[in-house]
């Protein structure tokens, strides 16, 4: 690259730094030398290059993505994550920009607006946010800076921040129809942590098909856990002896991950789903497909919505949609598999 | 963090730039200045930001990967990659770094200095390197100019860079070792591209069980594939056909996903292994656990490959061994499971 630059410039009869800032177009330059150099960089077919044209302007060509602190787990070899930035990177990589992951520290003072000002990002999309105060004062301070930005999968009330989401309320009210539909009554709901919009999405759906079909929403029916395999296996205790009492007879997991923690606990009691209990999961994972007996699950489409909050910070034909900020709800579709079998 | 640095300067009774300088340890300085400046931040309580540091420093705090193009693939979806990023991102993160990931495209220009020159990286990992002449200049390039680097899975003859792999020779030598042990004589590789030092390495462990074993090295009966899913299944027709005519009674595959490949485009002819022939993969995948047959396979230490990269670069305890850039080779080992049953 320096050789053709140095040809240009010795062509032209100007300096190296005269072409670069000709052909990054900073600083005052006079028409005749600018014009000279373009000829002579045409002659020479110069291609400037872009990493080098983004930093004279001072820009990163990064998208940043802001991850999560999510203890003792392998962060990429989990589907939501791999799948949402499989979708971010291939959209990134396809207009020509890097992706720089940042890891959310437990402790951390949530400063996203720093990212932009020490030109780390031209953008960022922000992955497993809640809603607590720093984090929405950190979302307000990018907006009210101008600084482009999109969540993925979390939604603040009264808050207009650009946001690419799925319809987790139809997909939940699916999955809980589903069970009434095979003749369910006591459906209990194990939900993750409530600063999860799409956590109350999900709750919403599964009061919403409840109630439609004549049955209460019972607060004892609902428990909390955090997503973890884990979660889900610690509540088997109790979940189990309730089935054995004849006090549930199925279970809507929020992911497939506390589904099948779920059910190896209770497998580990001698309870098997489909049998004595339905069970549904959430997420389309692929462990959900390998599990045996086959898990039924609401399959999210993560890899187009990465993809799709990377096109809305990128794409040149949808900056108008960028600026008005939309919250965009990408469909979801229930998939019926052995755990659900009448 | 604007407000505390006016702070420290008022009380100093000096300017806010003098205060960065002092804090940052940049230009010259009189030292009862410098007192002065530290002395006024130790009373305000003064922490300075990171990442201002960083900016301040022309240090970036980010540690690039450089990616493979995978055409078609969810590339943080694939086992391999999402492992080595997981551990490498859990390190990076420890040392208060950020990750960039750098996408390849399929036509760039190999000009990895220029992410060093640009500040956009302190130092990188290369992943899915391969040994052809465009590679080893840039990487040479890297190495003259002192930029720290770490290849990961790939080695070059005669160069010495710092490179973090594991032992697959000795792995593949293990598998091989393992079918003729169960009575398989007619053994058949299917390895990936030559350009790959650990096909190579694989290849060099293949040949070795057979000849310690007094069995010939036959060319006919290596293929070789591109480590998709799809290379594999493409094969079954040749390879089922050798099969069943006696020529072949086991297969040996340089990754899971060509032998799981290969298994789904066998079984479609009726050839199911661990009767017909026995089958070896290689990773240890999650996808290698959940085939039906499951399937024996290699395990590889993917996410310690990753976090040993990573250290190399970041730890300051690692620094000696930086320098002498060593080759690293983690352990390696055999897993039989179903597909390759006496």
């Amino acid at each position: 690259m320096t050789i053709s630059r140095k040809e240009v410039a010795r062509l032209a009869g100007v300096s190296e730094a005269t072409v670069s800032r000709v052909l990054n177009n900073v600083g005052p330059i006079k028409e005749e030398t600018r014009q000279r150099v373009l000829r002579a960089a045409e002659q020479v077919g110069y291609v400037p290059n872009v990493l080098a044209q983004q930093f004279a302007r001072k820009r990163s060509g990064n998208i940043g993505v802001i991850l999560p602190f999510v203890p003792k787990v392998h962060l990429f070899s989990t589907y939501y994550f791999s799948e949402i930035l499989s979708g971010i990177g291939e959209t990134v990589s396809r207009f020509g920009y890097d992706l720089l992951l940042i890891f959310r520290q437990p402790d951390d003072a949530k400063d996203y607006a720093i990212l932009f000002r020490t030109h780390k990002v031209d953008a960022c999309i922000v992955l497993g946010s809640r809603d607590v105060p720093e984090e929405r004062a950190a979302l307000a301070e990018l907006q009210t800076e101008g600084y482009p930005f999109c969540l993925v999968n979390q939604r603040f009330e009264s808050a207009e921040f650009l946001t690419v989401d799925a319809d987790h309320a139809a997909g939940s009210g699916e999955a809980v129809r589903h069970l009434i539909g095979i003749g369910r009554r006591r459906i209990a709901f194990l939900n993750g942590p409530p600063e999860y919009s799409n956590s109350m999405d999900r709750y919403a759906g599964y009061k919403a098909a409840l109630r439609e079909n004549g049955l209460d929403v019972r607060e004892d029916l609902v428990y909390i856990g955090n997503y973890s395999r884990k979660s889900g296996y610690l509540l088997a205790e109790e979940i189990g002896k309730r089935i054995r009492g004849g006090e549930i007879d199925a279970v809507f997991a929020a992911n497939d991950r506390m589904a099948i923690g779920l059910m190896q606990g209770l497998k580990e009691q001698g309870v098997e789903p489909g049998k004595a209990y339905s069970l549904v999961g959430y997420d389309d994972s692929d462990a959900s497909r390998m599990t045996s007996p086959a898990l039924s699950t609401v399959s999210v489409p993560f890899y187009e919505m990465g993809k799709l909050a990377a096109e809305k910070l990128l794409d040149p034909e949808q900056q108008d949609d960028r600026k008005q900020r939309h919250e965009h709800l990408l469909p979801i579709r229930f998939l019926a598999r052995e755990t659900s079998l009448i």
